[in-house]
């Protein structure tokens, strides 16, 4: 069981996009060099974003993403199921129905004991993630790193972020 | 995200094991028979449950697979880790050291906030499956079947298991 690779990397972007000053943007390929990760693949995760009604995408030459809503309102939850998706990572094949033994289709409308014990830990798994907000990220982020690392974010801030009504 | 669909086969074996006699084995092949899944498939989990030590493999004509301790002592958990291993889902990149801003090494000794928070999710789905145990499975299934699935299941059993100090 692997978490996919781009629910790290989207969380990453929206914990930067966080810290942008009211109606920044940030494009995708400033968000891939901001993280040394492929383009595309950044791209990619944005898109999902935007999907899942996380990000917005702001459109025009100083367009780019922004969080769709305060930080403190994103769980990484949502950060999971916006990359994921929502299909429960437990995949019941009904095994129960198999073979010289099988249980009856009528008799397995509810999930077996198997598959009921995976969607609850699957639960739990999204209960915790959803008690996490970008703006704990963030947080957490700040309190393990210093003004000099501060400073040089906010450097790369107004080099690499766009500004409705501006051209960068 | 997705469970390796080993570990429902995993779990239906150790359910089926359950059940037998005391002494009783059942040959990789008449699980794979029994769940109607590829044999080769079936014989890799069996190998991955003994390792793990939660199946004993018995030799001998009349070998095959019993469990290593009772049906109350094993949970999901344990048929979860010995099927995909312990690694975590969720395996961090360290992208908070990439980039034009990246934190030195030294810096993260700790995991960062996303990392953290995802280890906390993964230990809370395998809390949840701790609490259910393969005893439970069974009970589950006996609560949804009929007496005469019962007696299909121990008609097949009869049919198909080992007893110690007895050729089939």
């Amino acid at each position: 069981m692997k978490v996919n690779k781009g629910v790290e990397w989207a969380a990453h972007a929206c914990a930067l996009l966080a810290v942008l000053p009211e109606g920044w943007t940030l494009s995708a390929e400033a968000l891939a060099a901001y993280h040394d990760v492929p383009p595309a693949y950044m791209a990619k995760q944005m898109q999902a974003l935007s999907s899942a009604g996380l990000v917005v995408s702001v459109r025009g030459a100083a367009g780019g993403y922004r969080l769709a809503r305060p930080a403190r309102d994103i769980s990484l939850k949502d950060v999971f199921l916006a990359v994921e998706g929502a299909a429960p990572s437990f995949r019941c094949t009904e095994v129960r129905q198999n073979g010289p033994c099988g249980a009856a289709k009528a008799q397995c409308r509810k999930p077996c004991g198997i598959a009921a014990s995976f969607y609850a830990a699957e639960t739990a798994f999204r209960d915790s993630l959803a008690g996490v907000t970008i703006m704990d990220v963030v947080a957490s982020a700040s309190a393990a790193s210093d003004l000099g690392k501060a400073a040089k974010i906010a450097t790369w801030i107004q080099s690499n972020a766009s500004r409705p009504g501006t051209e960068r």
